[in-house]
């Protein structure tokens, strides 16, 4: 139960073991088109979503340098780890970076957003570049919002990792006119690592025509010509592409609404089990993410409850990261996971938190509240 | 039998079905541990070498922007559609590029570097770009003639796509004192496409510190200090590390010497069944890559064999690219390829020839030819 890679069910494993076939055949033209298709329709959007082989942070680096040319004015909200990250890579492309901070565990302020685009009435501010679930601490922004705010500016475009909220929670890419999205495939997705994806809009290809920043494996352009051809401009992770086609079946079953509400039933169970056996949660409730939880407990060792549950459970939770080693556990809930999953890591974390001589609520307060959650919810 | 993605064992296969696990976790640093040494036992070398999710153009990618800066002199060979990549990704990077070209099917010439070298008494030229198998015309380039004349030159480093050789033929990366080496999993490796690698001398590294092209996900110094922790900078293709850990020790059992002999025999039985069956060789026999053998049929249209062959055998041979589509087809063998693969395809191709009408000589030559050779080399 760590945010990535998530469980990966069996049909989609025994996917991953096929022959691979050739990229240039008409049987793997098939499997692009068809996964093109559905990736169109799980980002809810006519625009573009092109496949990469490589990992989320290639994803969001080719929306970025695809976009934009050097020395360019953007925004990098940055309230976490992945924050951070899409600073530097903004930094290392030489673009003019303005940094909108907001503390780990807090949100982006949508408002600060807006002053800034307001502000530059002769339009030199050309992305806003952010995360919309933060990982790191279990933060999901007002991506909606910020987005409006970057509308009304009318001319910079907006760049969203959304790599742990895709498929976890709605993100109508058409009707928020969001301009590119990036995702990873070890997370909403279900499979394992490897395959990455960007969603470009028009505003955003309208933008590509001017970027000058160097670029060759992660040129866009390269990918909309192939994929055009239902092809890839480079050998792809072909095994990925079949446990691909298996799982955004599997979604396409399931529904859109029925996959973001059984993540929000997740999310509330977990949320409220924990308050119940009480411990702290990280992030506020009205901002916590549909993929994870990070739980803050006072005076334990999170490392040493985090430990004892893979030590006598088997579940694996992730750790904090940076300064927030030690102080928070996050436990994920993102992609495959059932009620069964819930209801295994409240009471472990109960079972866990009474060996400990930690529990401070009654024993079984906090797993009764999760149930009744899912029971009812 | 197409130059990758080349067969992959079952074994192999299997360990690509099993449960991703936390890239962050300790049995995970056990695999990238072992593959790591794995690597370099395969390049034979003492230098790092990198593991990167992408395809092997990420990988030769990487070798360029790692070591050199904008307005560089730089040398490329071009004898082939990957020659022409490399010259592309040079000048998306600002590089000043100077092309040595020869004809598809034809050998670069070691002289022409080393007149061009030799002439740069100033030292200006940072380095000579050159794929070593050309998987497009079935050509093997003399990578240590022209990396001798690399070393004469004394500052100029070498950077060689070795995708389609390395595990094919001998490259003694250290003895030779090749700079950058970069390859992918689809070939040689014998596992899926998805990973690719990039093994950089000291003096790639020297280089390093005074590279100035922007990168983010393919900057190998991320790379460098993650794996000397046992890691990956970013989240890697998970499954593709179990196969990979796998094949390498494949191929450390069955040991170097023997796999180079088994790529030689299987070239030699190939090369020596085309010509006696009565049909041309596209490339010289002394420059033909022990990957891949293209064949170049006078008359008859080469994608007609190509399909009837897929059609009636279910053998996929590669076809000729761009200019050559329709007057080659190409017979990979490289990677998990044995004796009964040779005589298939080189029997199939005689019975095809056979009932289009079109075997010059007598049945059973071709077939014959090849059996003596893999019986008595």
């Amino acid at each position: 139960m760590i945010p990535g890679p998530t469980p990966v069910p069996e049909n989609v494993l025994s996917c991953m073991s096929k022959h691979p076939i050739g990229h240039r055949s008409g049987d793997f033209q098939e499997i692009v088109q068809k996964t093109t298709e559905q990736l169109k329709w799980l980002h809810q959007t006519k625009a573009d979503v092109l496949t990469i082989t490589g990992s989320g942070t290639a994803a969001m680096e080719a929306g970025i340098i695809n976009t934009l040319s050097k020395g360019d004015q953007v925004i990098c909200g940055d309230n976490g780890k992945f924050g951070e990250r899409w600073v530097k890579v903004a930094k290392a492309y030489g673009l003019d970076v303005k940094v909108i901070k907001a503390d780990w565990g807090q949100q982006l302020d949508p408002d600060e957003f807006k002053r800034i685009l307001e502000k530059d009435t002769d339009k030199q501010i050309k992305a806003v570049i952010l995360t919309h679930s933060e990982t790191s601490t279990g933060v999901i922004n007002d991506l909606q919002a910020i987005n409006n705010e970057v509308k009304n500016h009318g001319k910079a475009i907006t760049i969203a990792d959304c790599v742990t909220s895709l498929g976890a929670c709605n993100i109508p890419m058409d009707d928020w006119g969001i301009d590119v999205i990036a995702s990873g495939s070890q997370k909403g997705y279900m499979i394992p690592p490897g395959l990455s994806f960007v969603a470009m809009s028009k505003r955003a290809w309208d933008a590509n025509s001017k970027s000058d920043l160097p670029k060759f494996y992660l040129d866009l352009n390269q990918y909309l010509k192939t994929v055009n051809k239902n092809s890839n401009p480079f050998t792809p992770a072909i095994n990925l592409y079949f446990a691909l086609e298996e799982s955004l079946t599997m979604m396409q079953n399931e529904g859109l609404n029925n996959i973001f509400s059984r993540h929000a039933r997740h999310q509330k169970a977990t949320q409220e089990g924990i308050k119940a056996m009480g411990l702290n949660l990280f992030a506020k409730e009205e901002f916590g993410s549909p993929a994870i939880t990070a739980v803050h407990p006072e005076n334990i060792d999170a490392e040493s409850i985090r430990k004892s549950i893979k030590n006598n459970f088997d579940i694996l939770l992730a750790g904090g990261q940076d300064h927030l080693k030690g102080k928070i556990f996050r436990i994920g809930h993102l992609g495959f996971v059932n009620d069964r999953d819930i209801i295994s890591v409240i009471s472990a974390l109960e079972s866990t938190l009474d060996k400990m001589g930690q529990l401070k609520a009654p024993s079984g307060k906090g797993i009764s509240k999760a149930i009744s959650i899912l029971n009812n919810a």
